[in-house]
């Protein structure tokens, strides 16, 4: 039953904000230049035609194109449809495309006329012959939109329906599709603000990442509820993102190491103003352009230090901040106050601080579920599947990835948390850590390390024993000239069946 | 059916503080100095104990005493018990505060020992002899917690339930019971921090109104949420105000007009050091002893502007905030983050920015509805029974409530409004506006104004004229030396009744 008294949906968002700030800039991109009103009435067009396809409450609508102001109004445009919204990765091979878009059946697909994309919509046309299809930026779209009688829908919905799907990275296997709601973005919007990530002011971000990832779209979202302005750029590119943070005098811009490389040596004439710069969302520049990048912007400590928190994409992002002095001892920072969060066990039992455990947490940001999967039970937690610690002080550390968990004896032993140790070893480039069977113990820690010097195993071994609980030490140690890797990560599977597992 | 897992209750806010700050203090009441997971433990002990009184979920805990670290623990304790806590003013004469507690029909009474509160609670008891009696300052409620095994009960409750009801000023007739939740108090915990109302960061905030106002205890909730320290004074006593400003290094404080000035006299040799103090929740000093405020604290502007918007007991207190630059027109700022707001006419319809309507909203802080009245429609808005009116920037002015609205012709004119105007006039202290019968336009306005001087009333009326629209002014106006009143009110009823309504 919905409850639409007590909700604010992201439908809401747009609404009020064309009545709260009637004369403000949204969106920017390219020469389109939009107010709130303005972006509210082109929402609700969106929604009209969306309804006009035949797009009905829970249907998904897939987008398969750059970054584009079109984008956001579509999410929030399924927000009034009831609808949910499902950018793609356009960066997919064909044939991954066309796997996601089989298996979300959407009702209808925005896609880009680029000739680049030719070759994933057409994939993605079979896999899904019953969708209506337009195209955004060969003019149709635009068409459309002025050809519609622009009446805000006002379905009865509530904030607790799926808004936007986002597809997980394919950990193992094929991706999974996490349905957020409207309650879980609104809430992180609040939470942004709340713990000074974004000013509830005069704000302007540049969407400088893909949107297709909750870590941009989360701040997109933010800066749009609270008045703000975002500007859109397709995608990455580091002279147009200097000549925008210039021309729109941009607050913050999603840049991370690269791409701040790339921003030094393009702008290195000064020719573009980067001074109201003082935010990367996370991009740290690496030593050696770090003074000329500070002197070029207003990013320099103390205003941004690089961290910003743990999170996933079930959960609209980050569920730890670093927010409140003094400060903590969990890289991580500390949790949400939106977010419960424990550290358990493989029983599930709350593990005291200091200990390794998979994180679980609960809270308005937790995805609905996994489309096409059974529903959460809501009694329960949500279990990421990702190890971390709680420090003494109440703080949180993220550890990796909860993979090959080794049983040696009594003890679980996490290989993240010992692959983390070594790749801190100077002459360790990376590492991969796994249980190999031991008549005693059950299981025993094996290291294979990537590294071009020599090495004594018996050296590494008390390097981590130095470190960490002597059990979760390697007992064996393999030194290998470099690891096998599949689309940059190390392939676990090749190691542990090249070196005994 | 509940959804635990996409709930944040307050009984959660007090369980991952505990784990967060754990080594914070959190509540000062006294010699009492408690930390997070000290006052989590005395939470757990009292929905222990309330469970052992024989509370069940949706039970109403009713408290009557001062201000008290008791009854903040006590209100988490209802969320984590299921039950409504109910913070009684124990100003109330013995016969109103035995009306409520009849109403409200308490499983549990939590009460004070002071021998000043002895008549109200015997009037209490003879009205709810069912209701098991514990005395929170006599020493055998601390006994009891001492007594109990503090195992959370963890039930399976979630953040749409009710969880504290604030009794409403009786504008007509009787109190009613406003039903808050858990998911309304968790959003205004998130919006005064993202608003700058307060810091997630060392806020010390001394709880120094009447903790039985939700205008008092909301900012106490959201300082006890972020991590920061709350002072708990019994009642309002300014040299007291003073010490612990000075001994706590607070940084806020509720203080209005009439306390600043005692405050200022209080401390006119400076022997309490006040610098700490930064915000006074809406208490701005008299022009005569801004001098001496000011520099005795730091509460000067720009910091505190004394604006802070507009709210209702219903809605969890402020739904307007000032918060976003550039300044508004709107004298109450611009609408929350989490509240959809319209201006309507009386069929409902949205106005346009510039007319007076009702003011209606919608969203999570929205009460779950009246104790033991019909259920709101979810479908609908709460209609707050206030006038306001949207400014050309999307802002908000408050108008003030709307009581007997005047049909003149085909106009409507709100006294309130014009009230408001008739206050501005020098010689005008007070006045009251209603509609008297009239032969040609049905009703016409009629203005009952308090003045020691001379007026004429074809003054009166071109003052009111040169402000507002013309229909609007008075078309009689009757001086009194001074007008009736109730509890501080002017008292309509007696005014319309001596002057021909």
């Amino acid at each position: 039953m919905t409850d639409r008294l007590h909700s604010f949906t992201l439908g809401d968002v747009t609404r009020d904000n064309a009545r709260t700030f009637p004369d403000l800039e949204a969106l920017v991109c390219g020469d389109t230049r939009l107010t709130f009103p303005e972006v509210d009435d082109r929402v609700t067009r969106t929604a009209c035609l969306l309804r006009d396809l035949g797009v009905q409450p829970g249907d998904r609508v897939v987008w398969i194109g750059l970054n584009c102001h079109r984008l956001l109004e579509l999410i929030y445009a399924c927000a009034k449809a009831g609808a949910i919204a499902t950018p793609l990765n356009w960066r997919l091979k064909p044939d991954e495309l066309a796997w996601i878009v089989e298996k979300v059946r959407p009702a209808v697909v925005i896609a880009s006329a680029r000739e680049e994309l030719a070759e994933a919509n057409a994939a993605a046309r079979a896999a899904a012959p019953g969708a209506a299809w337009v195209m955004h930026d060969d003019g149709s779209y635009e068409a459309r939109l002025a050809a519609v009688d622009p009446v805000d829908p006002e379905l009865d919905l509530d904030d607790e329906m799926p808004v936007l799907q986002i597809m997980t990275a394919a950990f193992a296997g094929r991706p999974k599709g996490a349905l957020l709601t409207s309650k879980g973005i609104v809430q992180q919007d609040l939470v942004l603000a709340a713990v000074r990530l974004i000013d509830p002011g005069d704000d302007v971000y540049l969407s400088s990442g893909p949107m297709f990832h909750i870590g941009v779209l989360l701040k997109t979202f933010a800066i749009f509820h609270w008045g703000g302005k975002n500007v859109m750029i397709p995608r990455v590119d580091a002279d147009e993102i200097c000549r925008l943070v210039d021309a729109e005098r941009c607050t913050s811009a999603y840049v991370f190491a690269p791409t701040i490389r790339q921003m030094v040596e393009s702008n290195g004439d000064g020719r573009y103003d980067l001074k109201s710069l003082v935010d990367t969302v996370g991009g740290v520049p690496p030593d050696d352009i770090a003074g000329p990048w500070f002197a070029m912007t207003s990013c320099a400590p103390p205003r941004f230090t690089g961290t910003i928190g743990y999170g996933t994409s079930e959960t609209v992002g980050m569920v730890t901040f670093e927010y409140r002095p003094p400060a903590p001892i969990g890289t991580f920072g500390r949790t949400s106050p939106v977010v419960a969060l424990r550290i358990v066990n493989q029983q599930g039992a709350e593990l005291p601080p200091g200990d390794v455990g998979e994180i679980i947490v609960r809270g308005p940001q937790v995805m609905a579920g996994y489309f096409d999967e059974a529903p959460m039970d809501t009694k329960g937690w949500r279990h990421t599947g990702d190890l971390g610690r709680r420090e003494v002080d109440g703080s949180i550390t993220f550890i990796g990835p909860n993979q090959d968990m080794v049983k040696t004896g009594m003890e679980n032993v996490y290989p993240a948390e010992v692959e983390n140790v070594l790749r801190d070893h100077p002459a360790i480039a990376d590492a991969c850590v796994f249980g190999v069977p031991d008549p005693e113990w059950g299981q025993s820690v094996r290291a294979v390390v990537e590294s071009s010097g020599d090495l004594a195993e018996a050296d590494v071994i008390d390097f981590v024993r130095a470190r960490i609980a002597g059990y979760k030490k390697p007992k064996s140690v393999i030194v290998v000239g470099s690891l096998p890797r599949v689309e940059g990560r190390v392939d676990r599977t090749a190691v542990k069946a090249a070196h005994g597992a």
